[in-house]
Protein backbone atom coordinates (compact mmCIF):
# COMPACT_ATOMS: atom_id res chain seq x y z
CA UNK A 1 0.00 0.00 0.00
CA UNK A 2 0.93 3.20 -0.64
CA UNK A 3 2.15 5.75 1.97
CA UNK A 4 -0.85 7.93 2.98
CA UNK A 5 -0.61 11.26 4.13
CA UNK A 6 -2.15 12.01 7.35
CA UNK A 7 -3.05 15.36 8.41
CA UNK A 8 -3.79 16.27 12.70
CA UNK A 9 -5.93 18.96 13.74
CA UNK A 10 -5.45 20.25 16.01
CA UNK A 11 -2.18 18.77 17.70
CA UNK A 12 -2.75 18.96 21.67
CA UNK A 13 0.02 16.76 23.40
CA UNK A 14 -2.43 13.41 23.26
CA UNK A 15 -2.59 14.38 19.21
CA UNK A 16 1.14 14.82 18.74
CA UNK A 17 1.78 11.53 20.18
CA UNK A 18 -0.88 9.90 17.97
CA UNK A 19 0.76 11.72 14.79
CA UNK A 20 4.04 10.61 15.98
CA UNK A 21 2.56 6.93 15.92
CA UNK A 22 1.72 7.55 12.58
CA UNK A 23 4.51 8.72 11.58
CA UNK A 24 6.34 6.10 12.40
CA UNK A 25 3.88 3.69 10.73
CA UNK A 26 5.09 5.06 7.47
CA UNK A 27 3.15 7.84 6.62
CA UNK A 28 3.59 11.92 6.00
CA UNK A 29 1.91 13.91 8.68
CA UNK A 30 0.63 17.00 8.10
CA UNK A 31 -0.72 19.92 9.96
CA UNK A 32 -2.06 23.18 9.68
CA UNK A 33 -0.68 26.35 11.72
CA UNK A 34 -3.06 29.22 11.11
CA UNK A 35 -4.60 30.53 14.35
CA UNK A 36 -2.32 28.01 16.72
CA UNK A 37 -0.49 29.51 19.20
CA UNK A 38 3.52 29.27 19.82
CA UNK A 39 3.28 25.90 22.05
CA UNK A 40 0.92 23.98 19.89
CA UNK A 41 3.80 24.88 17.21
CA UNK A 42 6.83 23.91 18.97
CA UNK A 43 5.30 20.37 19.85
CA UNK A 44 4.65 20.13 15.98
CA UNK A 45 7.89 20.94 15.11
CA UNK A 46 9.61 18.54 18.04
CA UNK A 47 7.41 16.06 16.77
CA UNK A 48 8.49 16.55 13.07
CA UNK A 49 4.99 16.99 11.53
CA UNK A 50 5.07 19.28 8.27
CA UNK A 51 3.16 22.53 8.56
CA UNK A 52 1.22 23.07 5.83
CA UNK A 53 -0.51 26.45 6.93
CA UNK A 54 -4.04 26.40 6.09
CA UNK A 55 -6.94 23.86 6.81
CA UNK A 56 -8.00 24.48 3.12
CA UNK A 57 -4.58 23.23 2.01
CA UNK A 58 -3.92 20.49 5.00
CA UNK A 59 -7.84 18.96 3.45
CA UNK A 60 -6.37 19.20 -0.40
CA UNK A 61 -3.48 17.07 0.89
CA UNK A 62 -4.25 14.70 3.18
CA UNK A 63 -6.00 10.67 2.76
CA UNK A 64 -7.21 10.87 6.26
CA UNK A 65 -7.40 13.81 8.79
CA UNK A 66 -7.14 12.77 12.67
CA UNK A 67 -9.61 15.56 15.11
CA UNK A 68 -8.26 15.00 18.72
CA UNK A 69 -9.69 18.25 20.50
CA UNK A 70 -11.59 18.89 23.58
CA UNK A 71 -15.20 17.02 23.43
CA UNK A 72 -17.05 20.55 23.02
CA UNK A 73 -15.20 21.58 19.92
CA UNK A 74 -15.52 18.08 18.18
CA UNK A 75 -18.68 19.40 15.47
CA UNK A 76 -16.59 22.43 14.88
CA UNK A 77 -13.65 20.61 13.62
CA UNK A 78 -15.74 18.27 11.86
CA UNK A 79 -17.74 20.94 10.16
CA UNK A 80 -14.10 22.55 9.50
CA UNK A 81 -13.01 20.55 6.97
CA UNK A 82 -16.04 20.22 4.87
CA UNK A 83 -16.18 23.76 4.46
CA UNK A 84 -12.24 23.52 2.98
CA UNK A 85 -14.02 20.85 1.14
CA UNK A 86 -12.46 17.97 2.50
CA UNK A 87 -13.00 14.24 0.48
CA UNK A 88 -11.23 12.48 2.12
CA UNK A 89 -11.33 9.87 5.37
CA UNK A 90 -12.33 11.93 8.62
CA UNK A 91 -11.54 10.30 11.86
CA UNK A 92 -12.90 12.02 14.88
CA UNK A 93 -10.77 10.37 18.16
CA UNK A 94 -12.38 12.67 20.60
CA UNK A 95 -14.49 11.33 23.91
CA UNK A 96 -18.10 12.11 22.61
CA UNK A 97 -21.20 10.14 22.94
CA UNK A 98 -21.90 7.66 20.25
CA UNK A 99 -25.35 9.80 19.44
CA UNK A 100 -22.83 12.50 18.74
CA UNK A 101 -20.50 10.57 16.54
CA UNK A 102 -23.24 9.58 14.69
CA UNK A 103 -24.66 12.64 13.87
CA UNK A 104 -20.82 13.97 12.55
CA UNK A 105 -20.85 10.73 10.45
CA UNK A 106 -24.15 11.97 8.39
CA UNK A 107 -22.92 15.41 8.47
CA UNK A 108 -19.62 14.43 6.77
CA UNK A 109 -21.16 11.22 4.77
CA UNK A 110 -23.75 14.00 2.91
CA UNK A 111 -20.50 16.09 1.96
CA UNK A 112 -18.99 13.09 0.47
CA UNK A 113 -16.23 12.74 3.82
CA UNK A 114 -15.68 9.14 5.35
CA UNK A 115 -16.12 8.78 8.63
CA UNK A 116 -14.15 6.26 11.18
CA UNK A 117 -15.75 6.53 14.91
CA UNK A 118 -12.19 6.71 17.30
CA UNK A 119 -11.36 6.76 21.08
CA UNK A 120 -8.20 6.91 22.84
CA UNK A 121 -7.67 5.04 26.34
CA UNK A 122 -4.32 6.24 27.93
CA UNK A 123 -1.73 8.89 28.06
CA UNK A 124 -0.46 10.69 25.43
CA UNK A 125 1.34 7.74 23.21
CA UNK A 126 5.11 7.92 23.73
CA UNK A 127 4.93 4.40 25.82
CA UNK A 128 3.13 1.28 25.89
CA UNK A 129 -0.24 1.26 27.53
CA UNK A 130 -2.44 3.69 24.94
CA UNK A 131 -4.74 2.45 22.79
CA UNK A 132 -6.76 4.16 19.88
CA UNK A 133 -9.93 2.81 18.90
CA UNK A 134 -11.87 2.68 15.99
CA UNK A 135 -15.12 1.91 14.23
CA UNK A 136 -16.54 2.64 10.75
CA UNK A 137 -16.62 1.03 7.75
CA UNK A 138 -12.93 2.38 7.05
CA UNK A 139 -11.56 1.56 10.15
CA UNK A 140 -9.04 -0.94 9.04
CA UNK A 141 -8.15 1.07 6.22
CA UNK A 142 -7.53 3.78 8.90
CA UNK A 143 -5.76 1.17 11.49
CA UNK A 144 -3.35 0.42 8.59
CA UNK A 145 -1.89 3.58 8.59
CA UNK A 146 0.03 3.23 12.41
CA UNK A 147 3.34 1.47 12.94
CA UNK A 148 3.73 -1.34 15.72
CA UNK A 149 3.75 0.84 19.03
CA UNK A 150 4.27 2.56 21.24
CA UNK A 151 0.27 3.26 20.09
CA UNK A 152 -1.93 0.09 20.00
CA UNK A 153 -4.52 0.36 17.13
CA UNK A 154 -7.65 -1.81 17.61
CA UNK A 155 -10.22 -1.87 15.25
CA UNK A 156 -13.48 -2.73 16.59
CA UNK A 157 -15.69 -3.38 13.49
CA UNK A 158 -18.00 -1.73 11.09
CA UNK A 159 -19.87 0.27 13.51
CA UNK A 160 -19.68 3.89 13.78
CA UNK A 161 -20.54 4.48 17.51
CA UNK A 162 -18.88 1.69 19.42
CA UNK A 163 -15.42 3.01 19.86
CA UNK A 164 -16.57 6.08 21.65
CA UNK A 165 -19.47 4.05 23.64
CA UNK A 166 -16.41 1.83 24.77
CA UNK A 167 -14.42 5.31 25.39
CA UNK A 168 -17.54 6.48 27.44
CA UNK A 169 -17.90 3.80 29.46
CA UNK A 170 -14.41 3.26 30.72
CA UNK A 171 -14.06 7.12 31.19
CA UNK A 172 -17.30 6.70 33.02
CA UNK A 173 -15.28 4.69 35.60
CA UNK A 174 -11.87 6.71 36.22
CA UNK A 175 -13.14 10.04 35.49
CA UNK A 176 -16.38 9.82 37.20
CA UNK A 177 -14.61 8.52 40.61
CA UNK A 178 -12.01 11.09 40.52
CA UNK A 179 -14.83 13.75 40.48
CA UNK A 180 -16.89 11.91 43.25
CA UNK A 181 -13.78 11.64 45.56
CA UNK A 182 -13.76 15.36 45.11
CA UNK A 183 -17.07 16.07 45.78
CA UNK A 184 -16.34 13.37 49.07
CA UNK A 185 -13.62 15.10 50.60
CA UNK A 186 -15.14 18.51 49.75
CA UNK A 187 -18.14 17.65 51.49
CA UNK A 188 -16.39 15.58 54.45
CA UNK A 189 -13.98 19.06 54.78
CA UNK A 190 -17.55 21.29 54.60
CA UNK A 191 -18.98 19.06 57.38
CA UNK A 192 -16.05 18.75 59.72
CA UNK A 193 -15.10 15.32 59.22
CA UNK A 194 -12.20 14.97 56.67
CA UNK A 195 -9.81 13.52 59.08
CA UNK A 196 -11.94 11.28 60.29
CA UNK A 197 -13.08 10.13 56.73
CA UNK A 198 -8.77 9.60 56.57
CA UNK A 199 -8.94 7.79 59.06
CA UNK A 200 -11.43 5.39 58.37
CA UNK A 201 -10.12 5.02 54.42
CA UNK A 202 -6.53 4.26 56.12
CA UNK A 203 -8.10 1.10 58.09
CA UNK A 204 -9.09 -0.40 54.49
CA UNK A 205 -5.92 0.85 52.81
CA UNK A 206 -3.44 2.78 54.65
CA UNK A 207 -2.19 4.60 50.87
CA UNK A 208 -6.16 5.52 50.01
CA UNK A 209 -5.91 9.46 51.59
CA UNK A 210 -2.68 10.40 50.10
CA UNK A 211 -4.00 8.68 46.78
CA UNK A 212 -6.99 10.10 46.43
CA UNK A 213 -6.09 13.57 47.77
CA UNK A 214 -3.33 13.44 44.53
CA UNK A 215 -6.08 12.11 41.98
CA UNK A 216 -8.34 15.42 43.15
CA UNK A 217 -5.28 17.57 43.30
CA UNK A 218 -3.57 16.67 40.18
CA UNK A 219 -7.40 16.66 37.92
CA UNK A 220 -7.54 20.18 38.21
CA UNK A 221 -5.31 20.93 34.93
CA UNK A 222 -7.43 18.99 33.22
CA UNK A 223 -11.39 20.19 34.44
CA UNK A 224 -11.31 22.23 31.78
CA UNK A 225 -12.17 20.27 28.96
CA UNK A 226 -13.37 16.90 31.05
CA UNK A 227 -16.53 18.95 32.09
CA UNK A 228 -18.13 18.30 28.39
CA UNK A 229 -16.53 15.18 28.52
CA UNK A 230 -18.91 13.96 31.54
CA UNK A 231 -21.81 15.94 29.61
CA UNK A 232 -21.30 13.51 26.90
CA UNK A 233 -21.33 10.68 29.00
CA UNK A 234 -24.50 11.34 31.13
CA UNK A 235 -25.81 11.77 27.11
CA UNK A 236 -24.32 8.09 26.41
CA UNK A 237 -25.69 6.72 29.68
CA UNK A 238 -29.46 8.09 28.85
CA UNK A 239 -29.21 6.71 25.41
CA UNK A 240 -29.13 3.62 26.85
CA UNK A 241 -31.61 3.93 29.44
CA UNK A 242 -29.46 4.55 32.51
CA UNK A 243 -29.23 7.25 34.85
CA UNK A 244 -27.29 10.30 33.50
CA UNK A 245 -26.83 12.09 36.70
CA UNK A 246 -23.89 10.75 37.94
CA UNK A 247 -22.00 12.34 35.18
CA UNK A 248 -23.85 15.38 35.47
CA UNK A 249 -22.83 16.30 38.98
CA UNK A 250 -18.95 15.28 37.55
CA UNK A 251 -19.56 17.70 34.68
CA UNK A 252 -20.01 20.41 37.76
CA UNK A 253 -17.27 19.01 40.17
CA UNK A 254 -15.03 19.69 36.72
CA UNK A 255 -16.93 23.09 35.91
CA UNK A 256 -15.64 24.51 39.33
CA UNK A 257 -12.30 23.25 39.32
CA UNK A 258 -11.67 24.80 35.64
CA UNK A 259 -10.24 27.22 36.86
CA UNK A 260 -6.79 25.87 37.40
CA UNK A 261 -6.20 25.55 33.74
CA UNK A 262 -2.52 26.70 32.98
CA UNK A 263 -2.07 26.78 36.87
CA UNK A 264 1.75 27.61 37.36
CA UNK A 265 1.85 24.95 40.13
CA UNK A 266 -0.73 22.04 41.03
CA UNK A 267 -3.32 23.83 43.42
CA UNK A 268 -3.42 22.80 47.32
CA UNK A 269 -5.85 20.64 48.51
CA UNK A 270 -6.93 23.52 50.79
CA UNK A 271 -7.39 25.97 47.35
CA UNK A 272 -8.85 23.10 45.40
CA UNK A 273 -11.96 22.16 47.89
CA UNK A 274 -12.62 25.94 48.26
CA UNK A 275 -13.03 25.65 44.55
CA UNK A 276 -15.58 22.85 44.67
CA UNK A 277 -17.45 24.46 47.57
CA UNK A 278 -18.37 27.41 44.99
CA UNK A 279 -20.69 27.28 41.98
CA UNK A 280 -19.13 27.90 38.51
CA UNK A 281 -19.57 30.99 36.95
CA UNK B 1 -20.71 1.87 87.13
CA UNK B 2 -24.00 -0.03 87.57
CA UNK B 3 -24.96 -2.70 84.67
CA UNK B 4 -26.93 -0.58 82.08
CA UNK B 5 -30.26 -1.66 80.40
CA UNK B 6 -29.90 -1.45 76.78
CA UNK B 7 -32.85 -2.05 74.12
CA UNK B 8 -32.26 -3.11 70.74
CA UNK B 9 -35.32 -1.37 68.02
CA UNK B 10 -35.20 -3.36 65.40
CA UNK B 11 -32.82 -6.28 65.52
CA UNK B 12 -31.77 -7.04 61.92
CA UNK B 13 -28.38 -8.92 60.85
CA UNK B 14 -26.38 -5.75 61.83
CA UNK B 15 -28.43 -4.60 64.61
CA UNK B 16 -28.12 -7.83 66.60
CA UNK B 17 -24.73 -7.90 66.29
CA UNK B 18 -24.54 -4.69 67.78
CA UNK B 19 -26.46 -5.59 70.93
CA UNK B 20 -24.51 -8.93 71.34
CA UNK B 21 -21.28 -6.69 71.59
CA UNK B 22 -23.57 -4.80 74.29
CA UNK B 23 -23.99 -7.82 76.56
CA UNK B 24 -20.34 -8.84 75.67
CA UNK B 25 -19.92 -5.20 77.53
CA UNK B 26 -21.80 -6.48 80.66
CA UNK B 27 -25.54 -4.59 79.28
CA UNK B 28 -28.53 -6.14 79.92
CA UNK B 29 -30.16 -6.08 76.35
CA UNK B 30 -33.58 -5.94 75.42
CA UNK B 31 -35.92 -6.52 72.62
CA UNK B 32 -39.43 -6.02 71.89
CA UNK B 33 -40.70 -8.90 69.71
CA UNK B 34 -44.51 -7.32 69.25
CA UNK B 35 -44.97 -7.43 65.31
CA UNK B 36 -41.56 -8.78 64.34
CA UNK B 37 -41.62 -11.69 62.01
CA UNK B 38 -39.95 -15.64 62.56
CA UNK B 39 -36.25 -14.69 61.44
CA UNK B 40 -35.76 -11.50 63.60
CA UNK B 41 -37.10 -13.67 66.77
CA UNK B 42 -34.55 -16.25 65.36
CA UNK B 43 -31.82 -13.97 65.01
CA UNK B 44 -32.42 -12.39 68.92
CA UNK B 45 -33.02 -15.83 71.10
CA UNK B 46 -29.97 -17.02 69.73
CA UNK B 47 -28.35 -14.02 70.53
CA UNK B 48 -29.59 -14.23 74.28
CA UNK B 49 -31.33 -11.11 73.59
CA UNK B 50 -34.01 -11.07 76.77
CA UNK B 51 -37.88 -10.59 74.74
CA UNK B 52 -40.07 -7.82 76.44
CA UNK B 53 -42.84 -7.86 74.22
CA UNK B 54 -43.88 -4.85 73.79
CA UNK B 55 -42.13 -1.03 73.07
CA UNK B 56 -43.94 0.13 76.24
CA UNK B 57 -42.21 -2.20 78.48
CA UNK B 58 -38.52 -2.01 76.44
CA UNK B 59 -39.00 2.49 76.48
CA UNK B 60 -40.04 1.53 80.58
CA UNK B 61 -37.14 -0.89 81.60
CA UNK B 62 -34.08 0.71 79.16
CA UNK B 63 -31.60 2.95 80.12
CA UNK B 64 -30.33 3.18 76.08
CA UNK B 65 -32.07 2.18 73.27
CA UNK B 66 -30.29 1.82 70.20
CA UNK B 67 -32.12 1.94 66.45
CA UNK B 68 -30.66 0.46 63.49
CA UNK B 69 -33.15 0.11 60.96
CA UNK B 70 -33.14 1.33 56.84
CA UNK B 71 -32.49 4.78 56.39
CA UNK B 72 -36.41 5.32 55.75
CA UNK B 73 -37.57 4.18 58.49
CA UNK B 74 -35.46 5.90 61.23
CA UNK B 75 -37.79 9.07 62.09
CA UNK B 76 -40.51 6.53 62.58
CA UNK B 77 -38.33 4.44 64.78
CA UNK B 78 -37.37 7.16 66.63
CA UNK B 79 -41.61 8.69 66.92
CA UNK B 80 -42.22 5.39 68.27
CA UNK B 81 -40.29 5.32 71.42
CA UNK B 82 -41.02 9.05 72.03
CA UNK B 83 -45.11 7.96 71.66
CA UNK B 84 -44.06 5.04 74.22
CA UNK B 85 -43.08 7.50 76.67
CA UNK B 86 -39.34 7.25 77.02
CA UNK B 87 -37.13 9.04 79.03
CA UNK B 88 -33.45 7.88 78.49
CA UNK B 89 -31.05 7.94 75.68
CA UNK B 90 -31.77 7.26 72.50
CA UNK B 91 -28.82 6.08 69.67
CA UNK B 92 -29.71 6.67 66.57
CA UNK B 93 -27.14 4.66 64.81
CA UNK B 94 -28.58 4.78 61.12
CA UNK B 95 -27.03 5.87 57.75
CA UNK B 96 -28.97 9.18 57.51
CA UNK B 97 -28.13 12.72 56.89
CA UNK B 98 -26.52 14.62 59.75
CA UNK B 99 -29.47 17.54 58.71
CA UNK B 100 -32.13 14.37 59.31
CA UNK B 101 -30.42 13.62 62.38
CA UNK B 102 -30.28 16.46 64.04
CA UNK B 103 -34.02 16.98 63.63
CA UNK B 104 -34.73 13.75 65.13
CA UNK B 105 -32.79 15.01 67.97
CA UNK B 106 -34.59 18.28 68.58
CA UNK B 107 -37.85 16.16 68.43
CA UNK B 108 -36.75 13.94 71.06
CA UNK B 109 -34.96 16.48 73.41
CA UNK B 110 -38.49 18.33 73.32
CA UNK B 111 -39.83 15.13 74.47
CA UNK B 112 -37.18 14.94 77.35
CA UNK B 113 -35.21 12.32 75.56
CA UNK B 114 -31.18 12.54 74.83
CA UNK B 115 -30.08 11.55 71.47
CA UNK B 116 -26.67 10.03 70.20
CA UNK B 117 -25.89 10.46 66.81
CA UNK B 118 -24.54 6.85 65.37
CA UNK B 119 -23.17 5.96 62.02
CA UNK B 120 -22.44 2.27 61.52
CA UNK B 121 -19.36 1.34 58.93
CA UNK B 122 -18.44 -2.64 58.03
CA UNK B 123 -20.64 -5.39 58.01
CA UNK B 124 -22.48 -7.11 61.09
CA UNK B 125 -20.51 -6.96 64.12
CA UNK B 126 -19.30 -10.93 64.95
CA UNK B 127 -15.82 -9.95 63.81
CA UNK B 128 -13.27 -7.18 64.08
CA UNK B 129 -13.03 -4.39 61.33
CA UNK B 130 -16.59 -2.97 62.20
CA UNK B 131 -17.22 0.37 63.93
CA UNK B 132 -19.84 2.24 65.64
CA UNK B 133 -18.86 5.71 65.50
CA UNK B 134 -21.02 8.08 68.02
CA UNK B 135 -21.63 11.80 68.22
CA UNK B 136 -23.23 14.25 70.66
CA UNK B 137 -23.13 15.11 74.45
CA UNK B 138 -23.97 11.34 75.67
CA UNK B 139 -21.36 9.81 73.01
CA UNK B 140 -19.02 8.60 75.96
CA UNK B 141 -21.41 7.43 77.79
CA UNK B 142 -23.26 5.12 75.51
CA UNK B 143 -19.46 4.09 74.16
CA UNK B 144 -18.99 2.97 77.71
CA UNK B 145 -21.47 0.29 77.22
CA UNK B 146 -19.70 -1.98 74.57
CA UNK B 147 -17.21 -4.41 75.34
CA UNK B 148 -13.71 -4.84 74.04
CA UNK B 149 -15.06 -6.20 70.63
CA UNK B 150 -15.57 -7.41 67.98
CA UNK B 151 -16.59 -4.02 67.41
CA UNK B 152 -15.18 -1.13 67.78
CA UNK B 153 -16.75 1.91 68.77
CA UNK B 154 -14.87 5.13 68.00
CA UNK B 155 -16.64 8.67 70.29
CA UNK B 156 -16.53 11.76 67.76
CA UNK B 157 -16.72 14.51 70.37
CA UNK B 158 -20.34 16.34 71.05
CA UNK B 159 -21.51 17.49 68.10
CA UNK B 160 -25.03 15.46 66.38
CA UNK B 161 -24.18 14.98 63.32
CA UNK B 162 -20.84 14.57 63.16
CA UNK B 163 -21.09 10.26 63.35
CA UNK B 164 -23.71 10.29 60.36
CA UNK B 165 -21.77 12.56 58.01
CA UNK B 166 -18.82 10.34 58.46
CA UNK B 167 -20.24 7.23 57.88
CA UNK B 168 -22.27 9.26 54.67
CA UNK B 169 -18.58 10.34 53.27
CA UNK B 170 -17.66 6.73 53.65
CA UNK B 171 -20.66 5.09 51.74
CA UNK B 172 -20.86 7.86 49.27
CA UNK B 173 -17.98 5.80 47.56
CA UNK B 174 -18.23 2.50 48.59
CA UNK B 175 -22.00 2.41 47.80
CA UNK B 176 -21.88 5.08 45.20
CA UNK B 177 -18.97 3.64 42.95
CA UNK B 178 -20.88 -0.29 43.09
CA UNK B 179 -23.73 1.48 41.63
CA UNK B 180 -21.77 3.67 38.82
CA UNK B 181 -20.10 0.37 38.06
CA UNK B 182 -24.22 -1.46 37.65
CA UNK B 183 -24.96 1.40 35.57
CA UNK B 184 -21.70 1.44 33.32
CA UNK B 185 -22.20 -2.26 32.50
CA UNK B 186 -25.54 -2.21 31.56
CA UNK B 187 -24.86 1.09 29.53
CA UNK B 188 -22.08 -1.24 28.14
CA UNK B 189 -23.80 -3.83 27.55
CA UNK B 190 -26.87 -2.03 25.80
CA UNK B 191 -24.57 -0.14 23.67
CA UNK B 192 -23.20 -3.45 22.45
CA UNK B 193 -19.70 -2.98 24.29
CA UNK B 194 -19.24 -4.66 27.13
CA UNK B 195 -16.90 -7.62 26.00
CA UNK B 196 -14.59 -4.53 25.09
CA UNK B 197 -14.92 -2.69 27.91
CA UNK B 198 -13.97 -6.00 30.55
CA UNK B 199 -11.03 -6.21 27.58
CA UNK B 200 -9.91 -3.36 28.78
CA UNK B 201 -10.50 -3.34 32.34
CA UNK B 202 -8.56 -6.55 32.10
CA UNK B 203 -5.24 -4.50 30.98
CA UNK B 204 -5.11 -2.61 33.86
CA UNK B 205 -6.07 -5.12 36.54
CA UNK B 206 -6.82 -8.72 34.99
CA UNK B 207 -9.14 -9.78 38.35
CA UNK B 208 -11.41 -6.29 37.80
CA UNK B 209 -13.76 -7.43 35.51
CA UNK B 210 -14.36 -10.34 37.58
CA UNK B 211 -14.44 -7.92 41.18
CA UNK B 212 -17.07 -5.57 39.69
CA UNK B 213 -19.55 -8.49 38.42
CA UNK B 214 -19.77 -9.79 41.85
CA UNK B 215 -20.09 -6.89 43.03
CA UNK B 216 -23.14 -5.65 41.27
CA UNK B 217 -24.79 -8.86 41.24
CA UNK B 218 -24.38 -9.47 45.19
CA UNK B 219 -25.09 -5.97 46.16
CA UNK B 220 -28.67 -6.78 44.25
CA UNK B 221 -29.73 -8.27 47.78
CA UNK B 222 -29.66 -4.97 49.50
CA UNK B 223 -30.41 -2.50 46.90
CA UNK B 224 -33.79 -2.43 48.68
CA UNK B 225 -32.32 -0.22 51.61
CA UNK B 226 -29.68 0.90 49.60
CA UNK B 227 -32.26 3.28 47.41
CA UNK B 228 -32.49 5.36 50.94
CA UNK B 229 -29.10 5.33 52.30
CA UNK B 230 -28.36 7.30 48.68
CA UNK B 231 -31.03 10.17 49.00
CA UNK B 232 -29.46 10.56 52.56
CA UNK B 233 -25.88 10.69 50.78
CA UNK B 234 -27.31 13.09 48.23
CA UNK B 235 -28.98 15.13 50.88
CA UNK B 236 -25.81 15.20 53.16
CA UNK B 237 -23.51 16.34 49.58
CA UNK B 238 -26.21 19.21 48.71
CA UNK B 239 -26.30 20.43 52.48
CA UNK B 240 -22.74 20.97 52.01
CA UNK B 241 -23.25 22.90 48.82
CA UNK B 242 -21.80 19.93 46.48
CA UNK B 243 -23.80 18.39 43.54
CA UNK B 244 -26.34 15.36 45.26
CA UNK B 245 -26.83 13.83 41.62
CA UNK B 246 -24.22 11.46 41.83
CA UNK B 247 -26.45 9.31 44.68
CA UNK B 248 -29.57 10.42 42.75
CA UNK B 249 -28.47 8.53 39.62
CA UNK B 250 -26.86 5.66 42.75
CA UNK B 251 -30.46 5.48 44.47
CA UNK B 252 -32.27 4.90 41.24
CA UNK B 253 -29.99 2.36 40.31
CA UNK B 254 -30.68 0.79 43.82
CA UNK B 255 -34.73 1.23 43.21
CA UNK B 256 -34.51 -0.50 39.84
CA UNK B 257 -32.48 -3.88 41.03
CA UNK B 258 -35.16 -3.41 44.92
CA UNK B 259 -37.18 -6.42 43.21
CA UNK B 260 -34.09 -9.30 44.16
CA UNK B 261 -34.69 -8.48 48.06
CA UNK B 262 -35.41 -12.02 49.00
CA UNK B 263 -34.38 -13.91 45.85
CA UNK B 264 -33.71 -17.17 47.19
CA UNK B 265 -30.41 -16.81 44.73
CA UNK B 266 -27.92 -14.06 43.30
CA UNK B 267 -29.35 -13.15 40.41
CA UNK B 268 -27.10 -13.71 37.31
CA UNK B 269 -25.55 -11.16 35.73
CA UNK B 270 -28.14 -10.84 32.57
CA UNK B 271 -31.08 -10.45 34.81
CA UNK B 272 -29.42 -7.71 36.84
CA UNK B 273 -28.57 -5.84 33.85
CA UNK B 274 -32.23 -6.43 32.43
CA UNK B 275 -33.33 -4.88 35.63
CA UNK B 276 -30.64 -2.09 34.96
CA UNK B 277 -32.25 -0.96 31.87
CA UNK B 278 -35.93 -0.61 33.12
CA UNK B 279 -37.40 2.48 35.24
CA UNK B 280 -38.36 1.65 38.82
CA UNK B 281 -42.06 0.61 39.09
Amino acid sequence: MAARTIGILHPGQMGVSIAANAKNGGCRVLWASDGRGEETTGRAEKAGLKDVRTIARLCAECDVILSVCPPHAAEDVADSVVSAGFTGTFVDANAIAPERSRRIAEKLKSAGVAFVDGGIIGGPAWKPGTVLYLSGPAADDVASCFGDGPLEVVALGDEIGRASALKMCFAAYTKGTTALLSAILATADRLGVRDDLNAQWKRGDPSFPGQTENRVRNVTAKAWRFAGEMEEIAATFRSAGLPGEFHDAAAEVYRRTARFKDAPETPTLAEVLAALGRRAD
